[in-house]
């Protein structure tokens, strides 16, 4: 009923994630009410994104062929962090408490979505693991994939002279016992620890 | 700390309404996915919108001077639909139990919001009427502003010779008495009909 390009710019926005046709629409009529020039330039930056790369060495977003983590020498390279995804390297950032280097794998291993080792950023970890590496944190979400994805790495990173660490499970801070899972709360049992008074 | 491109990107999507952080990242990360070639396809859709204008005599959006609603000959010329937006029109349409022609006000008065008669598209209404038009729907929504503008429109048609009717106001279809509102529940007893068994 609209006109074919406002249909097709509905149609755009209708196809990321978890946008039906009425938030395209609200989406669409935001843009229609930017001018011109304003256009071009939303139209510049989306092709701008072209230009991202993945850094060379952890899997990371760049600009250039290594990402601002890899060029930076005054973090310490003993120690790589595994994650999933490029966000997860942006919310342990946000904390501000880890110094280490990152290793972006594109994914989780998964046999329901049928994701193979071979298809994740595997093999140039165990290429950039030399006589400096100390300690491989994995950071796999704990998840059914995410514990998969850990144990294989725990694997295959056995006979390397490494120390490959898990991010430690337990109660969330600030939330209340009584609607922890079980699950939660056996590994919050088995993970306990003596208090130490300072 | 993702690359420049990238954050710009995010803050593209953040600026659609009800778009926060999180959901921006959702949308970015997304569009990360499309090869070169979606992203050109995509952003020459954008650059398209430029090209969509308001319809001269009605003010629905077009592709050309006149939008297809006020082209089609075989719609009933005499009454004339007035709704707020665009949207309006699609919702009216997608009835198929209306056959006459649109005015789109693009938005109501609004005294919260300083919108007044001269900011809508009123004066091509007035221009518009003429010794064919029989009726004026004023399909404006049931709230304060809607009310308003209704009562606004209804004066200065009042020297027209059209009748001026407005979308009939009572319980949604559907809707469980109970949970009806006081001012719905009146508005339903007092526009009461006499039940006609066909």
């Amino acid at each position: 009923m609209y006109p074919q390009r406002f249909e097709d710019l509905i149609a755009l926005f209708e196809k990321l994630p978890g946008v039906g046709n009425k938030t395209a629409q609200r989406y669409a009529f935001a843009l229609l009410e930017k001018d011109g020039e304003q256009i071009n330039d939303i139209a510049s930056t989306l092709v701008g994104i072209k230009e991202i790369k993945r850094c060379r060495i952890c899997g990371f977003l760049s600009d250039e062929d290594e990402c601002s983590f890899c060029k930076d020498h005054s973090r310490n390279p003993s120690v790589i962090m595994v994650v999933a995804n490029p966000q997860d390297v942006v919310a342990i950032e946000k904390t501000g408490s880890y110094k280490g280097l990152y290793h972006v794998l594109g994914g989780l291993i998964s046999s329901s979505k049928g994701i193979y080792p071979e298809d994740l950023n595997i093999e140039k970890l165990l290429n950039r693991i030399n006589e400096n590496t100390k300690e491989i944190i994995v950071a796999t979400s704990p998840t059914m994939d995410g514990e998969m994805t850990a144990l294989y790495l725990d694997k295959i990173l056995k006979d390397k002279q490494v120390l490959v660490t898990r991010l430690a499970h337990g109660l969330p801070m600030g939330a209340s016992l009584d609607y922890a899972d079980d699950l939660t709360l056996i590994k919050a049992l088995d993970n306990r620890r003596k208090i130490e008074s300072e």
